[in-house]
């Protein structure tokens, strides 16, 4: 088929009137999918039935070094499950570790909430300066920015590259403007484009020269080992040994959990950072909690032993991921394939695609989606203030629903970019 | 024997002389005894077990509206687990509940927190504010202090009276200083003292008229079913409806867990309020987290049925704490009985037993305690900023030892306040 922007008026009208048809049949279907959000599915979940009884009723509940994980104590975590998430998370030294509760999401908040209320290791609280920054790669995570946005923190768009973020802009805001406090990065399998930051991109960010001491690199490794494929996979680098290496050992925050390896919102989350980080955090958190929840911690340091297990269990979750991606990407290749409205990406890993449509018109497919019973993430949620400068990208999560409702979500979804493309083109020329 | 106070300086010197040498032969003996944390015991923790296998491999791990506990979602918590802490709280509505993670201390950082950082229901954040005070009931609970302190609140002494905090005094701050945003209560066996609060002093509670519309009562209902006997046991009102009733719905957090239930620091926890405030907090926590840990939830709702399983398994926790409660009053009656060298009350349930020695007694007992092998809290925990006015609160928590060890480090304790006191007799003559 031709490509649209090469078509007459004529030919897009006739385009539009058939396209037209098939969207009124596509919504008499009464269709009801969901491809929003990055939700394992059951399978998935199925698979870490384990967890549940691997802590019986006659195991001693005590962590290696005798601890009963059952009482009060070892505030920053048991030793065994800070291996695990150091392991997870790609940090050399598990003593960088902290294991927190149930969920990164609340970790990394709980870093913001501490700069804003206490400051970070010893300056000012944010919450008594006039104007403070983040930066946001973008499209990016729409809960980074929603916790960002909460606390009044000014945020700045950072176009993303196939390599990782706009270092040359990175480097100038974090330089120049000591009201920069953090970046927000998802660096492995990127939410929502499921780009892996390249190792000079890395070294660059290890060798940032921050003119507020209390930036900090916000490095939120969700997708760690989360790998699509067996034979193709993508490796970062160590942020907090780069750190270390270019003399930034404070530099940077590591975030990870386990949300999307054992079980969704109930799974331990970690932090690892330098000692200085760590000392100062620990001091805090010791205010909030007694500690965290050990036992599932133990849980979870038992049933996953080692990093061999836990990558063979990743290997399990990659066979049903797999054929979800590509029942979306084969839909998108066959049906969009050189009609020049739409680009996307092939990612090997994390739980998203992204698709670029024609300027000013993904609102315009996510509502059609939304009215025919597809929903979709909303248009410009992966952009601070939920603001896409140029209304065109599209966060599809293939994660939830099976391969079939997939293929059949993503053939309203192809329509719906299509009719949307015309119409813009219309309008355009009208 | 006689009252130390009607003593001569000879007669004392005597004294002082067999309790140096006993003291000396204490020190000898090399003991290691922690009375300093309210922490169950061993016993209490082997009780609560079945919690662990109750999720088996085979449960389909579904709440009772059918959510799959596994997944993210359910914000405010599961139904179930929602009427299973509103019955352990004492709440009548358990849709006035919302569900949170391992402990309630977090859960109360975290109302201190959200206040600080956003306001309470529209108000101004407590950071742009230049004071903000907290009323304290004293003696209480030293991690209240510790959050308030965190947050350069002011801490004001209220004294305890057999009927909780001085109403008088709390009322008129209350009225009068809109600086007055909180006061911290654990109602039902207080934290140290063990006293519950009457009817009367929750009804002048919940009729109060706060200059202050973010004035909130911290009402930390920690022991609300830790009772010591079967046959003598305190009942409050529920202080969530008294407020309602008396015009004040919007006017109170109630807070609880099942730390002391289940598992300490891996149990689950809530708050309760009125739906005002419930609709804006959970606006707040919606930024912080996607859930809670529901299966944590489901596991202690399957296991803790209804409030006849919770009070039944409380019954067995009492049947270990009992003892040992009777174990430290013993010696304090046989040993301490007429001296009048010292005051407590024996609580009717909660975790402690508060001692009220000689005025400027209290640091001296700690520290002798402590260098003959008896931790104890430290002196002016109980009291905020960690003063004790008179120096003379100790809190002793007899969860953790046996009885035989109990008897032990209270012999020790005994003699400790002897010697303490007859050396404070000494010095006010000398």
């Amino acid at each position: 088929m031709k490509p649209y922007k090469e078509m007459s008026r004529e030919e897009l009208l006739v385009c539009k009137e058939d396209l037209d048809q098939r969207y009124q049949d596509a919504q008499s279907k009464g269709m009801n999918l969901n491809m929003s959000r990055g939700k394992p599915e059951k399978g998935q979940l199925d698979m870490g039935m384990g967890l549940m009884s691997i802590l019986d009723k006659d195991c001693d509940m005590k962590s290696d070094d005798g601890t009963d994980c059952r009482n009060y104590g070892e505030l920053d975590g048991i030793r065994e499950a800070k291996v695990l998430m150091a392991g997870i998370m790609g940090i050399q030294d598990p003593d960088h570790v902290i294991v927190f509760g149930n969920g990164s999401l609340s970790t990394m908040y709980d870093a913001v909430c501490r700069s804003y209320t206490s400051g970070v290791m010893g300056s000012v609280p944010w919450c008594k300066l006039d104007r403070v920054k983040f930066l946001c790669p973008v499209p990016g995570y729409d809960r980074h920015f929603a916790i960002t946005e909460h606390f009044g923190i000014e945020m700045v768009n950072i176009p993303m590259t196939p390599e990782g973020p706009d270092m040359d802009l990175v480097e100038r805001y974090v330089a120049e403007d000591a009201a920069v406090k953090g970046i927000w990065c998802v660096p492995k399998y990127s939410n929502p484009q499921g780009i892996s930051y390249s190792d000079e991109t890395i070294r660059r960010f290890a060798a940032l020269k921050p003119a507020a001491e209390d930036f900090r690199i916000y490095w939120d490794n969700a997708y760690a080992v989360h790998h699509l494929y067996d034979d193709d996979q993508d490796e970062i680098l160590d942020i907090l040994d780069e750190c270390a290496k270019a003399g930034n050992p404070d530099m940077v925050y590591v975030f990870g959990s386990t949300s999307k390896i054992s079980m969704a919102g109930a799974g331990i989350a970690a932090m690892a950072a330098s000692r200085n980080n760590l000392d100062s955090i620990k001091k805090s958190i010791a205010i909030r909690t007694i500690c965290y929840d050990k036992i599932n911690q133990l849980r979870h340091a038992r049933y996953f032993k080692d990093m061999d297990t836990v990558r063979a269990h990743m290997k399990k979750h990659a066979d049903i991921l797999r054929p979800k991606f590509e029942a979306v990407l084969d839909v998108l290749e066959n049906e969009l394939g050189g009609l020049g409205i739409g680009s996307w990406v092939r990612p090997k890993g994390g739980y998203f695609i992204t698709f670029e449509a024609m300027d000013g018109c993904a609102k315009n497919i996510v509502k059609k989606c939304k009215e025919a019973g597809v929903t979709l993430t909303n248009a410009g949620a992966p952009f601070p203030y939920g603001k896409d400068p140029h209304d065109s990208v599209i966060r599809i999560a293939p994660s939830f629903p099976s391969p079939s409702e997939l293929e059949a979500a993503t053939d309203l979804f192809v329509l719906c970019v299509k009719l949307a493309s015309v119409e813009k083109l219309l309008e355009n020329e009208g």
